[in-house]
């Protein structure tokens, strides 16, 4: 068996680097080694650091690491470098360990609209990282050091959203039109201060900023395909994937909800056996190469009138499965459905590790 | 100054009734002297009766009312009776009531199919009352007995989407395509037992039984007109107003929020400019009448990025006035907003009390 | 009929502020014509300057005030100035202030414990403010200019605990010992960002900076009593008032639980029905100076088993009035009981404003 | 190794029931074969008769089990028989099965105050369990057959309240006075309906039936120790545990929060550091005996000063472990602190489960 692959966390004080240390704590692949975080907790040990607020305990492990700043030396023996950091730092520090030569597996949107730059949604597009692989070959072929390179992980609720599409476009064709309402947890905002309280009590917010533009725009590329040269990424045009998005905070812990409603190109458009089918028997390519985190079953298409509900169903495959529910036709388009995915696992770092996974299975790290 | 109408109350003790007898409370046109439940209650002053849950306290007037059986001739001297009863009693009552000579304005539903029963949502379709005053006129003409009749108020997400859609109708035209992802508020489904807590804490039910169809079948009957000898309501035709509804229940007392998407029948559509200002001009048709609990502003068109929120906006205008947000265009259909609407008062018995008042300035009772 | 008296408000912004600016709308006494804020907000219209969170309508009268930085010279014409500072910033600010001949109602911490300021819940201790009289007296006679004050408004959960405490230790004499447990709604913790939503939501966090001791030491000072030349706050000694407490944050919007238990030092005790009938009969003196807040009912000491409830009590009398309920022998100490009270009504704004309105009752502004 | 134990679970289908099927999953003790229903759900398929509303899926072992009648007959083969059963059925129905025979552990209240029925928590005083042996041991020796026994879970909150104290009493001697005010949970009472959403939807219920009675009872029974011929079980004394509860449902979904302080008999009380060691060192017998569920530490003594938090905490030890935090001096009592369990594991069928695994490891069943 070969020795795990050392890696680093940057951001690793803030809510989406504790969750990037749980996800890697005995994880068979990966060890984590190196923390980075702002300057204000370099030097000190990660326990003494972290305003650790999840519900499984800290790590042992991770309790006595020295955090760095961000800075790609200190990160040099990692063969990937997961990064929480917030969109303000993170176009800078980022750019600076890709020219490093260092991978960078990013969870901040400063790069997901880059043609370069994959957008991956692990249980959805993982070809996609075969950009990098192409960067990797021509490097090679060319002599020159081993390239960094940067990988994106999906906004969250756009995450949930293309992974049941992902069979449904595969089998029947392009989507034409869909409109999407999300009930969105607030995890995702992290937690300081994160939504405030006053705000999600016997309340909604119906907006979110930026996030309806995410997920009509990060659709169409993660639901692209490569240039047939690996070396972009083209989206989808807008006429094979038009998404309308309205966003809302609610108050839900984990697990973002999104009623949504879509119409096929091609018509007649198939059956509601067949739409369903074709969920239920997506197998995701993760899976198919064996990655540790990969679900079991990558969409579960729920036949109870009441379901999916976060509570009860955000945990499936461990946060890895999507689920889906109350599939039926839809009077104005074709068919219309409940989603649930849980934001921080696939539509956030848990969607990091399973990226890494598959770049380690492909060996592209 | 004319003497006050005697009113009574059917269902009394549930959650609808207990509402109905707050805005009973010093009315200027009511006085509330009847007050009808189960015969486990008969017999009882209703402040032993009721296991009162309202933010205010109980109304004195009403503490020391001998609650009586819902049989008709204890309630022969009331003009009008609001009906809280569960539908699995109003049936056969309110159809007692009915024949009995008496005006029903009933919370079930019911009646609200019936095709000689108006179904009103007060600041929508109040001319649909006219149907009464035919009926009034006819027998009159016959020289018959004054006869009895039943009013239906909407289903309550129903209510608080055809607000703002009304004054678009009149302007633009048919809508032709309208999707509605609804978040309801709890206090709609009352409180022996309701909405279970753990349903609805850190959670969402996707799934209100019977609603969504509420919803796209109600809307058509509410936009559409009385047929030209007032003696039936005759529904939008479906390509005229077709609906799909998603409904969910979530973590809110008061107040339903939906998330519209719509197009209208005319292209093209009018401007954004327009749809607003058509909305912000509506006057309902009670406030010109001078009805006491007419929104001064019927829909409150709000531009702050985050609005409307339930917990801030439900309010308005006492619960009669419905607030609309985030109108922008829809890359889909035409036009996507949020609506908010208070569920218990103009989607329940605030809005039967506006009825009887449309029904008194009109002469029907 | 007098002219209404020209009052400021420090903070405006704020939360506190807001509620001030509600509470001033249309009052009978008052009117607010100044604004002061942040050098950020200053020279802004006041709808401009706000974030406005409330569930009223912003009032328009404030609309268009300009704000103002917060500087004495500014306020020169108010007869009170309620502030609603930060306590980084209500140190120097109230100072000069009252340097300047202001009178001050303050909600924020940084003089409650000077011993001649008073600190005031205006249902409990309103003789206090004699140490104001004594000062405007003492000066009179001096022939000096007419000296600024502050009074400051007390601790939000130390409101609720001694307004049912006054006519116990009034009639019973004092009391020795007093265990306290809060469950303390949000509202207090303002709103940028206030208590974070993943605090509240499926939790309680069992601690509130500084929280308990204040309720251990304000307790004593409000329940103490002037020197005999009204020139100091004579605090209840330890011995006559030991009070424990455990603070907790809950998921509650507005409303302050408080389950406590205490023992007269006077043995034996009084009987439970002479506990209940003391907090009943209490009616405090703003009430008797007519002033325009003062609850209609001071104490409501409320029978049911499963009352007060936060969202069904806590507006008794605008949210003035404090509930007491579940009043029962303790098998520790003498008795125990439930009391609820408005944290940003009688704990903060609202008692400001009922300062304001005892002072000029007493004609000390 | 030695076949599993066969067990049945009676109540199958309410929520206590639920959580034994699944905590009985994979279980390395017990092979769960017989479901217990009511008579509207025998003869189903479990997964036909269970409305399933656990986090984690329905185990596949049940699904397919019919589910019987509540007859002693068709549980015959079972070791231990789990009771969920609602105390409206527990009291015949457990009599019936002990008569037969059969060890029933018991969720239900019905027995719990009987002298010849051990209330045990299993973290606390398992050694009450030898009260089984003593009927045991007599019953062969009288030659008679093996007798069946009732032992009961204790109620949810007396189970988080009496783990930290057992090792204080063991060390410091009896707790005089105590007072606790909890904030519970609201899935202990179940789902159909359980709490309503209203009431707990920005509020809290200041009562819950019953639970203040047993909290002061309960403890006493369960720190008390069984009579020299260990037949019965011999309360403390009221003088040396006398106990003032205040119970409080609020919006949390599992772990209930009690804020307690408590004096010491024995005068000077033990250090702040003594308290503390002693819960922190305590290893409960369940551990020595190497139960499969027993908690690694059995109560964690947490220094932040935010903590114990419910979301946060309620899992240690997958949920068998105590939390308590905020430890410090009282100035009323000796003591005062937080203390956090998981009211659906260690309060309620966990335990059963774990009191099951020391029957085990006791040769009593």
């Amino acid at each position: 068996m070969c020795a795990k692959k050392i890696v680093g966390v940057l951001g690793a004080t803030g809510s989406v680097g504790q969750r990037f240390i749980l996800l890697l704590a005995d994880h068979p692949d990966f060890e984590l080694k190196v923390l980075g975080a702002s300057p204000r907790s370099a030097g000190k040990k990660y326990v003494d650091a972290v305003n650790w607020k999840q519900t499984e305990l800290l790590p042992e492990f991770a309790k006595n690491i020295i955090v760095t700043e961000c800075k790609a030396d200190a990160f040099k023996d990692c063969s990937v470098v997961f990064s929480g950091l917030d969109s303000d730092y993170a176009g800078s520090i980022e750019k600076e360990f890709k020219e490093a030569g260092l991978a960078v597996v990013s969870n901040a949107k400063n790069y997901r609209r880059e043609v370069d730059v994959p957008l991956v949604v692990p249980i959805v597009n993982p070809e996609h990282l075969d950009l990098v692989g192409q960067k990797l070959d021509a490097a090679q072929k060319a002599g020159a050091n081993r390239p960094g390179f940067i990988v994106c992980i999906s906004n969250c609720s756009t995450a949930g959203l293309v992974a049941p599409l992902k069979p449904l476009v595969d089998s029947f064709g392009p989507i034409e039109l869909l409109t999407a309402t999300t009930l969105q947890a607030i995890s995702g905002a992290g937690f300081s201060p994160g939504v405030s309280g006053i705000d999600v009590l016997d309340n909604i917010v119906p907006y979110i900023g930026g996030e309806e533009d995410k997920m009509e725009w990060e659709t169409r590329k993660i639901l692209g395909s490569l240039s047939s040269d690996n070396t972009t990424v083209v989206n989808l045009p807008d006429e094979d994937m038009k998404v309308s998005a309205q966003c809302n905070r609610v108050a839900v812990s984990d697990g973002h909800t999104e009623c949504i409603s879509f119409k096929f190109k091609n018509q007649p458009p198939p059956s509601l056996e067949q739409v369903k089918k074709s969920m239920q028997d997506y197998v995701c390519v993760a899976g198919k190469l064996g990655c540790h985190s990969a679900p079991k079953q990558t969409v579960h298409v729920l036949e109870q009138n009441d379901r999916p509900q976060p509570r009860l169903d955000r945990n499936r495959d461990n946060g890895y499965g999507v689920s889906v529910g109350r599939v039926r036709e839809d009077p104005v388009l074709d068919f219309k459905m409940v989603v649930l995915s849980h934001n921080t696992v696939i539509g956030a770092a848990g969607a990091g590790i399973l990226i890494a996974e598959i770049l380690l299975a492909k060996n592209y790290i």
